[in-house]
């Protein structure tokens, strides 16, 4: 804490941005990041009004991000981080750009609009030895860190069933032609890349599944839906899945369901024990032995182990939420960046960060359901 | 109420069995029943050692149901209508024993240990002009009623997605081999039929789907798993679904996640509303409409219609439960069979309750869930 | 089960009685009552024609209870136990016309309209011999059967905080001018007695935390309010409790508690741990030992001991309500018929059931509740 | 946001301590405040460590908030507000010492420890024309916004039975003689006062109660008891209430309550609606209209009105929790400061913010809680 703070700058999250601004606080939260600089909109002016109003200095709000990088490298006070928070087409440039110059990249999810520009990112990473960080937020709460620790502790037993899913209802008028902007690009494959729901929330799902259990080797089965009309990409999802080792799952993703806020919800079961988290209350993780009473384990609480400590800033009873989840990602990416410096190689000093292989993995995701809906719900490999 | 009651008898239900006592209270709850006669086991000194314990009279406790069907068939003051509550091989020749005297039958579910029973009971139902009624226990709840009544009023508008789980845990370990009956025939193909969990649970969630959607002409692809060892019956089932008109589904019914009791979950989203219903909390049924707060209907209270309030006994706040629900069931049968003494044909006395067609339609979907998954989760009509 | 059902009667519970319907249902249950005759209105034609709605013989269907009393006692099938479901300044009277012969008294809550009448009944129970029972279903519910072994096990260590409420909506509003008559009575001091929402569910509130926990020589400092106008008798009452042996509590019971429909809830805390219960979830109470997580125990699982299984009916997660916590109480009733039958004495064989000194201490609870609010709240020992 | 940054001094909150990372991280949130200094343990050794830890310049880390009063109010950069996060019988003297020269106090609750302090305090705030702000954070919750926005618009109706009760467990055990600092001074009457559980907790549940009600007036009867052994402060309290014009309520506070974390809650109930909140699912509020269901409002979903909205910072569904609620009165405070600044009078700048009124009102209530147990629970006006 008692470290200089590190120097951020941004590309997108102007004005009327939602993303850009919970990027903001959670960077604030623990008080490691100090935002310096700024492209935060493709509008030039819109850029420099929204610098302004965020106490930027004129001469660190850009217009292009390309330029930002260009002259923040050349700076003694320079940034050393830069949080990418545009929609998905401008990922992989922007990581370029930044990456180019050894910049630390910490970057919104999905990875990319496109596998070519997903594996020009990757290759972008390796080559610049720096770090890139996937804000998968919710592997940021601190019962998912006891939820992992518990399956990896064997608490569950050998893993069976693994049922996530993802319901939100804000697609499910024509909000697109009534103006909202985060879902005009949201169901532009121009910008949004091949998957709708599937990109936007099923990652986020898919990864929480496979960060709690460990699961890999997936194949699915995926059905995709574009129940909105005139909407080329799916907002909604049914996939099966099945991982290596015989577990069996679903995922089900939808931003068609109406009376679903944030419906992030993962149920585990092994053969010795189940658990289940559902994010809209995170602070709560259901553990049950089988043949004994399920027991609701507090943040903070008895049963919450040391990997939810970690992570826990206020006392049991006392609400963390999505921003505290989010804000951890970035003091976790504060202290990779302070390894890096040191010497750590950017891979060793990741710990449970998301990089850029889980945005690969990310974009292996999407593809797959796609491909497999294409193919009437046939199973794709991952 | 006043009329007098309607003499049933009973084929299983002996000591030690569950489900027998559960009909027994459904039948005396609302007080349209007397049991009267029972061939309740299929060891004879069980069957007389449980009638007695019923108290029934000894001349009326039969070693065996056809038996009992000749002599019952006989006597001036014989059961007119019989419950089926054994293995599921034994509902088809039980049921032909009675409807071939124009016994009414109420079945327990699934309705046939297989496909060729299921038409000899299909057949004899129509040949015998009385009822058949088969126990899906969870279209009596109230809540179950108004769901349906408030997708028929299109409350939801057009249906998009209809999400039904019916999770269970008690199969989580081996208990089939350390003597649980109920568990050792439900693993048994020669007594349970092609489909394990899938039948025993799967084929409700199903039912329950139908029953509040209307939604018809499904296909369905399945990925049925036996994580027990030496198990051949899926005790997990992963299916999804698409119903004619283009509404899409998933279905999950296991009976081995630990934590889970009896969880049977129905989610249904329509273009302008959604709702959710769980049967471990029956008396609440949350309804959306899209734009609005989400409101919390219980029975008994307001926004609670008339459809509910017809099968409902106590007021809101009073909880009511499985029994009750199944009791509704016996109920609308007692009324079913007094039209049908008035002179109603059957089919046109069965009202809300699922007879043989839905029996046979639980058929089909294990049939179709069974070879869906012997085809890696193909496609198959329902 | 085998035993011949014990013969019932009932006063009361004519048409449109609510209560009535529930005692009935409550008998029917578990099968251990015939209900034969009835005194069901004292509106003679109204007593006929509900007795010919519920199948009872016309000569058994009687225009006056004390007439009843007479008749049954004559027969040879005459009831051996009678029912009363009476507004209360009905109980006395009627109780004692059955007593005078022998016959047992199953009697709603609370004992009586005032204290003159329920010394009456002592003393006409104590002459009796026969068996006197209070309806304070809430005991009869298998968990709260299971919080009062783990309180008396010491599960909670020595108890010092008893938190009890019950709330309901249903006098909000001037119901009682618009016709509705379970609000005319209730509100009437001549029919209900000197308590209104105090004495209706004020003394199942107390009485359930009296039978959890074990405490008595309460002292007690009342509030009582009539906020509907134009009553005389209280709506709503906040109590100070005081406990011999240093529990401190309150007791909070309500009827104009908009969005509350029956929201009985009971915590109690001890130096080792704490418990909670609602009446709205009843299969689940939840535990927690200090510094270890809060389990949820469920009726019919891990953790649910003997007292509960004793009183349950179907397995975890099926859910058993209010009717079948009443139908224990008529059940438990049965055992102690028969048990006085085989000549163990009336007070031998209550067992759990609550009878008239429970009765009693629901009238001293009243009266004590009723002169602390003179008092300005004064303490009051109950 | 483009604003400048408003300097803050800390006093308290050094190491281990709990509260004052809460303050920093709450005044961090929105981005509105630098901690540049800071007197953050009476021990010197420690508050130098702590400031260093913090990244505090040396040179203004102080040994004595005294000497840190004159040291900053001589700087040009000196600190615009102070955040005093000390034991109670601190906040007096440091809050006398900053207001003295003109410097903004934000203080932890409750006011002071002794009636004496309270009126230094507010003879302080009038003399200086700063502000004061006194951190009930549960005011600063979105839904604790809407609530008190739905009773003042009359959608309760008039107001009549206000429930408010804050549980917590942490006192269940002889923690303070474990060493448990917060514990320690906690029940220590020359650092707490009079009041143990009651204002340290109690005072947030009248004060929440009082912010959505509006009820003023308040006469109450309190029964205060200490279940610890050895304690002399209360560790428990029940409180009967009475409002002008006819409301009555309970609180109910304590610190000895196994399962409980941070168990506050309120339920207001009106002639024609009631509502209730919990601090540990603080996104949510139930409203109910008499006669209609009711209604989960969620933060940013449909029914938020725009008292929420103003303090909101993501989208429904994603939880804002006790930080964010923190960070609210953090920000408010901060639009205060500019609004003063600007030539607005304090008392004009407050808005919403609580202040030395509620600070002397929180005070007196501790006072009439004290007295009114002394009194064995007799009436005492607050």
């Amino acid at each position: 804490m008692g470290d200089a703070r590190i120097r951020l700058g941004m590309v997108g999250g102007g004005k009327d941005a939602m993303i850009g601004a919970v990027h903001r606080i959670a960077a604030r939260i623990d008080g490691r990041f100090d935002l310096v600089a700024g492209a935060l909109s493709s509008t030039p002016g819109k850029s420099r009004e929204s610098g302004a109003a965020l106490g930027l200095p004129a001469e660190r709000t850009y217009d292009d991000f390309r330029q930002m990088a260009v002259a923040e490298a050349a700076r003694a006070d320079g940034i050393e981080a830069v949080a990418i928070v545009t929609p998905n087409h401008v990922h992989a440039p922007a990581a370029e750009a930044f990456l180019a110059h050894g910049i630390h990249v910490i970057c919104d999810k999905p990875l990319a609009a496109s596998q070519t520009d997903a594996e020009v990112m990757a290759r972008a990473v390796a080559d610049s030895g720096a770090l890139f960080v996937l804000t998968h937020t919710y592997t940021g709460y601190p019962m998912i860190r006891h939820a992992r620790q518990a399956v990896s502790r064997g608490e569950l037993g050998a893993l069976r069933i693994v049922q996530v899913e993802y319901a939100q209802s804000w697609l499910t008028d024509a909000v697109e032609s009534r103006g909202l902007k985060q879902a005009q690009w949201r169901i532009d494959p121009a910008r949004s890349g091949a998957g709708g729901a599937i990109a936007d929330i099923g990652t986020h799902a898919y990864h929480l599944a496979r960060f709690v259990t460990g699961l890999g080797g997936a194949e699915l089965a995926a059905d995709l839906t574009s129940f909105g009309a005139r909407r080329t990409l799916d907002d909604n999802a049914h996939v099966l899945l099945r991982f290596q080792g015989g577990a069996r799952g679903m995922l089900w993703c939808s931003q068609v369901a109406p009376g679903c806020e944030n419906g992030l919800r993962l149920r585990v079961y092994g053969d010795t024990g189940g658990l289940s988290w559902a994010q809209e209350d995170p602070d709560v993780l259901w553990v049950t032995h089988h043949g004994e009473a399920t027991r609701r384990i507090v943040r903070g609480g008895p049963g919450a182990g040391d990997a939810a400590a970690a992570v826990s800033r206020v006392p049991a009873g006392h609400p963390e939420g999505y921003l505290e989840g989010f804000a951890t990602l970035y003091s976790e990416a504060a202290g990779a960046i302070r390894a890096v410096r040191s010497g750590i190689p950017a891979a060793d000093a990741m710990g449970d960060l998301p990089g850029i292989a889980a945005g690969l993995e990310g974009m292996a995701f999407i593809r797959a359901c796609v491909v497999s809906a294409e193919r009437n719900a046939a199973w794709v490999k991952v």
